[in-house]
């Protein structure tokens, strides 16, 4: 990576109306992350070394998202909106700074790849003023043409003002721009708002820079990289594309998808090698899956790691702090949260398993519930190695069942189990001889 | 909307060999309607003020359908099969009564647009005696074409009769028709049979009223409205064509469908707005869901309502009668049926909770199951506000628990339960020390 | 089917080291099967007489799968590999045995139809010494091409061997190949390594043959049948083929698939008439469904036998041994597994019946659960016809409850239960009035 400091300025004030939602456009989400958070990673990886993020007046759930992903982010706000330089100027004190390249970026292109920015960046070190970046859509209907001629970025020209010729070029504007840094300020101040709409334009510091004698430059990138989103129905393709994406590097690094386009994949989901996904399985954010895994079919995961072996579902649900060590078996109608399962510890059926530890090779019985709330509090439930939990039990936390100790079936268990002992509570079965008989004779004379 | 009278004829007596069915083909389902009621449906916006609806021998299965959907529907059997002018003529009583426009649909072409029916029958307003449908199929081999000057009908012209030009046509004919109803019945009368196949032919009304003086005009459907379903490849064709629309729809109305792809509506699901809606769910018939709503994957809804910023799944079962009010939370694994929920109230694990009330902002724990059947009857389960009931109980109906009582875990609660009042049905936990390492080591030496 | 006998040669011995597995490449699935199981089988049903299979050093679990399939099949290592005819004549002992047609398949490429193989074979009756498999890719490029004259296949020329007319030819090498049994060892001998590689190539029997006189010809296969796998990718996407035949095969045969593209299949798969298969249904290896039967939403299905007019799911999980006869009803959240349920009977929610019998219209209430593992051993459950198990039961196997028994609400069964009789095990409800409000206080003043 470049030892060159880098300054992103991330544009993130969009009012995204065509979203009809009430929440900002940039913090909806795309695999799992808002679309800021995605193209702040890119950032990052990109090699940011400040960061800059200007919003909407009033939007301080956006900044406040910026801050989470990288603490130290300048917020910005853009009290008015009068185009995208008007924009990057809004965070003029961040500019000020200096830094020895500038990116600007756009919260709503949430796929753009970091390697594509490296590329867009790239030129600076060599003396360019302005990168931008084209790209080459189906159709190039409405967007500005790169005009360039070998490496010079001539002029960005929007179709309206296009020659023939100009409209036949199919690399077009996908808006994100690296700057030097020693003049991003003063061509951006340079730049005028001498057009229909009144308003400044990024795209013209391409001609303010060559007016003072300085290179501009073309970098691409996909399609599918730079497509903006402004509707509902563009997060959704948005969001296709990331999972295919997803799905091909999963299939690539070894694990057996068997029916890709049913499997949903959070952005940093991590899988092992031979891993089997059957079709329909949910990760949400923050899974880890390790080697020799098979997630059978309708599995839900998220913030849960699972060890070499582990095998769950179909119908396991792993919520947050699920922890599962190698070779676990989770069956199907599973629930787990906070819940740390050693190694070969099975739960097989109809479970919940809350805020438990569970020894290695204990096995919980179908129904086995862990009773970790009263209604105030959460409490843990300890389930010692070689335990065995009979079927229908409820486990009052907090409470201590011993290594190697049973507990009967259908038992509520709200004193802690020795090592090695039996619990039961349970009442005796009692028989009533003939009882069904008079009772559905009853019941069908009462029909009548 | 017209205020002209509007009789429609449904065609609804094709056998439907190819579906490989015993039920008659036009029962058959599309987003979980029947595609006689999407016909009758379609009809109705468009202003139907009578229904008639032709069917085949002994489909009293079909009337019913058509009469549980228009109540007054008058229906027709059409004895022989002679050709859909015959057809249209089984319903003869109907078009004497008369009606200002005449509309001839088809009850195996579910897609159909009621914009699509006014457009067709607008020009009956204007003096037209009989307006077809056409539409633009991606290879028009096979269909007939529909042979038009400026906004004139000519003729329809079936392929085998077509010249070169008339060929090159690229507006096929979709079948349905308009027609003026004071002319509709001698129209009809007139149309022969002097054809190969010896059958009563709908497209001859065209001919018929141009020979007479009259006009007849053409209207243009998407191919997608008018693609007729013959077997269970085009029944799965079209539900994808329909679910299409119906996702395009719920996210342009401002709902997030993270997988458009993978969620299923009913053509009568109400979305509201800022309503997520992760992988994976099926709505069934009679869904109704608020702003701000979270459904989470794999979830299935059938005669639901769930009102402001309510949140159920994954796996979460509703099934009718199932009121959720504002706030409330259904969590995994999880079924409810004729239950009113109020709000805040929350059940989040693996229970059942049928025939039942649940107070407001009541918690009911994992493993909760209303037992509201005995075999022969149902009853109902009352649970007061902010009540909490304990895992693993069962709460045998008819039964009320009062406002703010707790159920102890593992209780089997079969008379009321006052208000504020604790409730305990438990046997003592009893522990028999050493108990498990006996057990293990006889069974040890039985396998030995 | 030819009364010829085959000797089917399939070549198993690629390493597949683009699969990123330790799992050989051929026994990886599609449709629930391993790729060498769909050859195999292929082979079976184009009338296979004999079967040699040849596989790399130490690949014992190839050996066994493939006699697991074909229980006689002869397998022979090819210790170094040489290319196809060098593979071929790691069989030498079985072409030595003799046989009419010999059939050279390919265990990566398990899309084969035994259509086809019977089409490649015909020749061979005919007095052709070899036929060469032939597809048109939708791009010929890097493809040997099948240079043909008539009926007669002149050569297979390798692309980069091949002149400007010849690589105008569609019709590419597949691999696949028929010998006449009497010359195949003959031809398969004289192929030389004079070429780049130095290998052994199959497609040069061609050449040897005409060479000696006897004639080669060309069959034809679609292009989706002779994708050979050698990727996960690759892996998916023969999934995404087999199960799109699958798919419109069931559809033909009478069954309704809602979203078909969200429907599993095994291989093996069975379905009747009017079957109904809601979207997101997983099938298993091994599954057999009746007439009428609906299999609503997310159920998974393996080794279970579905008679007339079953009813299953959503969310029902049905394991190996499960055979539910006419009529039977199995709702949500449910697990059955070597389970035998006579016709009626119910199992509506929540509830694992495992190793177990239920007789005719049992109903088994919510959360009832067979408890067949006592952590050493299983053992059976056997429920009579009409009984009726209250919800939330365990039923500790080996036990048997009698025909028309009530057992109660919460019970704990571990003793057998008379016919009509009630069996109850439950502790008396009592309720501690005030109880509830003297909590809260408390609790409350704590968190103060």
């Amino acid at each position: 990576m470049s030892d060159r400091s880098l300054l992103v300025v991330v544009l993130a004030a969009g009012e995204g109306t065509r979203m009809a939602s009430r929440l900002p456009k940039v913090l909806h989400k795309v695999a799992g992350r808002t679309m800021l958070h995605h193209v702040l990673e890119a950032a990052r990886a990109a090699g940011a070394t400040r960061t800059a993020v200007v919003v909407g007046p009033g939007r301080e759930d956006v900044a406040a998202e910026a801050q989470r992903i990288v603490p130290d982010a300048q917020v910005f706000v853009q009290a008015e909106r009068l185009g995208t330089a008007h924009a990057v100027l809004a965070a003029r004190a961040a500019l000020e700074q200096g830094a020895d390249d500038v990116l600007v970026l756009y919260a709503d292109t949430p796929l753009i790849r970091s390697e594509t920015l490296a590329r867009l960046r790239a030129p600076l070190a060599e003396g360019a003023a302005v990168a931008a970046l084209g790209f080459v859509p189906d159709d190039p209907t409405g967007y500005g043409r790169l005009v360039t001629v070998g490496d010079d970025l001539l002029a960005i020209r929007e179709e309206k003002d296009a020659t023939a010729t100009e409209k036949a070029i199919r690399l077009c504007n996908a808006g994100l721009m690296a700057l030097a840094g020693d003049k991003a300020l003063s061509l951006l101040e340079r730049i005028g708002n001498a057009n229909a709409k009144g308003e400044y334009y990024l795209t013209d510091a391409v001609e303010v820079a060559r007016a003072d004698g300085f290179s501009a430059v073309a970098a691409e990138a996909e399609a599918d990289e730079v497509a903006g989103v402004n509707s509902r129905i563009q997060l959704a393709e948005a969001e296709a594309i990331l999972q295919k994406r997803l799905r091909l590097g999963a299939m690539a690094g070894g694990a057996t998808l068997v029916a890709p386009e049913t499997v949903f994949f959070s952005a940093d989901t991590k899988l092992g090698r031979d891993v089997i996904v059957e079709p329909n399985v949910v990760f949400g954010p923050g899974v880890s899956v390790g080697d020799d895994v098979v997630i059978h079919a309708f599995c839900h995961l998220e913030g849960a790691t699972l060890e070499v072996g582990v095998s769950i579902g179909p119908y396991a649900r792993l919520r947050p702090g699920t922890r599962l060590e190698t070779g676990v078996r989770i069956g199907n109608f599973v629930e787990t949260k906070a819940a740390h399962i050693e190694q070969g510890a099975k739960v097989n059926h109809l479970s919940y398993v809350g805020d438990a530890h569970v020894g290695a090779n204990a096995n919980l019985g179908a129904g086995t519930i862990t009773c970790n709330y009263d209604g105030f509090s959460k409490y843990r439930t300890e389930i010692g190695a070689g335990a065995f939990i009979g079927v229908n039990s409820a486990l009052v936390a907090p409470v201590h069942v011993g290594d190697g100790a049973y507990v009967g079936t259908g038992a509520v268990i709200t004193a802690d189990v020795p090592k090695d002992a039996l619990a039961i509570a349970r009442s005796r079965q009692v028989v009533k001889e003939g009882w069904a008989s008079d009772f559905r004779a009853k019941r069908a004379k009462k029909k009548e």
